[in-house]
């Protein structure tokens, strides 16, 4: 034990040494910063405000910080470390206050601060909705708002906000997702007769509710930490809720993960007032309304595959407006500044009785 | 607006070239810690398990760079990033379970996040005496609970815990707290005739009620969070609580920075169960037990005195055992492995009915 005390103390000079050369990086980083900072706003017209957060710069240096990482550190911890110097550095010139779909502790906020880091200021709020007024009106610079679940399909209420919304996408989060059957202290566990949840986490468990509580009422609240909240006066009643809920209501997991798809992922997205640039590997998401008539999804869908455009996601909602339209929200690969991406929307146009571009904008990184 | 653009391109490069150094040198001292690991893992005994954690000397890198910082990020800034660096590199070891006073969103769980990064997991608890459970049974590495306002004095549920426990304390946390008027949208701000709080924020705000509610009865809630959640129902109260709470429950501030002394901090422990060696700055804690007769303290304080040990707080509570005894809690500068402060201990060991060493731990560094 002894002849290894010399070694640490070896170790922890070379440690302070490397510490001294990190923070001189990182200071003459947020002074590089500070330039580009300086030129922004020299080059903005006189009276207009320089923007100085680049998502698609953002999402190149996330990219190049993993496809280079060489370890120990794994791709994710260092790619999340470098999110928290670029927020350091962007707070620097900029603070950035971000609306976010609440309350607290819900997955929203951790997506929020997944993609901004902690530098910034999150605010969250009641529905997305507000959250979309809270960015159109500048209150905000960003907004964060659930969009889609790899078990439930999109979230209904985003999409429809974007309609008549004059934001644009910026970016997107994906968040893994776990689900558990929470109990209070006071539940009987035997006695089970409701189960609280959000209606997309209810839809998410569906076989393993049918499994397990074939006769247990589900019922459909406004959040997983609300149905969380309800137990604490209710003894023959459960949650489904994440990790968070369980802990801020002090409840036990009666059982874990009882999400029916083991790759149960939520996406978010973010919404601001800016166009992202092309950052080198992009999504476009548009909304189109055709003639309900037959075909009318494989017409739209020909200037796609013509152009080799990869769709990722295309969902149907019927139009609120009139009962001879539908609307199609369609996520693909690429940017709308890309020439095939402008040749396919040309074509859109032409058969579309509306086309709305809801942006392009870095895939999610991490 | 043309001849910037070479310049942004430029500078973009030296972020690009600084970025991939800092990486390298992140990666590099996180394989230095993993061989500080390897060298105290093959050090210990057989069956004991290695302590990777080490609060004296998180808090002396912590330090260095602070004092080292030449900007342009703050002191503060950049040590919080070497906090979120060195948490990265531990969890590589040593993936930590922080339990804290819940719940979720409030300070103390901002001070648990404060004082140990984003890397670790932190965990909720309901009360101050669950914490310390948690921690005694090993559930969790360290716990962390308010002790101490600035203007309304000692957590005494933390103090009278520490009576009975075996835990240690390894360290302290400060934050600075402001409280605010909150009301919902349905309030009548006119008829304001209750206003909610926890008992310490009513203290810490007795003035300003005073001066602007003096009819309003103040009823004490289990939490500030509680006292935001009451007024969904109510159109008549008000409550005081932080920022946080006011987005959680979306509630309007009616005043800010209410608290009466401006300086308003709240200190937080950590407890563990592993002695920590001396960091340079330290502060020690004990408790000692004195005969209740006249000149009791005035005797206890001077082998302090006679040392020239700076007394940082003492607070007296009575004992709950015996009627003829008093408890002094005192905090002093320095660690017990000190010459003189043994030689204090010592002296006041000989007058004492009960002296309990609590812990010697760094000073707040942030």
């Amino acid at each position: 034990m002894s002849e290894s005390k010399p070694d640490l103390e070896k170790l922890r000079q070379n440690i302070d040494q490397i510490d001294q050369q990190i923070q001189d990086m990182i200071n003459k980083r947020a002074s590089y910063a500070q330039q580009v900072a300086d030129v922004k706003q020299e080059s903005a017209s006189d009276g207009e405000k320089a923007v100085f957060y680049r998502p698609e710069r953002e999402a190149q240096v996330l990219r190049k910080v993993m496809n280079r990482n060489q370890g120990p550190l794994d791709n994710e911890s260092m790619a999340r470390l470098f999110r928290e110097i670029m927020s350091v550095c962007l707070a620097l010139e900029e603070p950035m206050n971000i609306a976010y779909l609440g309350p607290e502790g819900t997955f929203t906020q951790a997506a929020a601060q997944k993609h901004f880091g902690h530098a910034v200021k999150t605010s969250p709020l009641a529905t997305i909705d507000e959250v979309f007024r809270e960015v159109e009106s500048g209150s905000a610079h960003y907004g964060v708002v659930p969009v889609e679940n790899s078990t439930e399909g999109m979230v209904n209420t985003t999409l429809d906000s974007f309609i008549h919304s004059t934001l644009t996408i910026c970016g997107e989060v994906e968040l893994r997702i776990h689900h558990n059957l929470l109990v209070g202290s006071n539940t009987r566990q035997e006695s089970i007769t409701r189960i609280y949840s959000h209606q997309q986490s209810l839809a998410q468990c569906r076989q393993w509710l049918d499994a397990h509580y074939p006769n247990a009422d589900r019922v459909a609240v406004s959040s997983n930490s609300e149905a969380a909240r309800r137990l604490q006066s209710e003894w023959n009643a459960a949650a489904i809720a994440g990790e968070v809920a369980a802990e801020i209501y002090d409840l036990q997991k009666l059982a874990t993960n009882i999400e029916d798809n083991p790759h149960n992922t939520t996406r978010f997205l973010i919404v601001g007032r800016e166009h992202v640039p092309a950052s080198g590997e992009d999504k476009t998401s548009v909304i189109v309304s055709m003639k309900n008539k037959p075909g009318a999804l494989y017409e739209l869908l020909a200037p796609f595959y013509d152009a080799g455009i990869m769709l990722t996601r295309v969902e149907t909602r019927p139009s609120r407006d009139g009962t001879w339209t539908y609307l199609f929200f369609i996520d693909f690969e690429g940017h709308e500044s890309d020439a095939q991406i402008k040749g396919a929307m040309g074509r859109v146009e032409q058969i579309a009785v509306y086309l709305k571009k809801l942006g392009s904008y870095p895939k999610a990184v991490l």
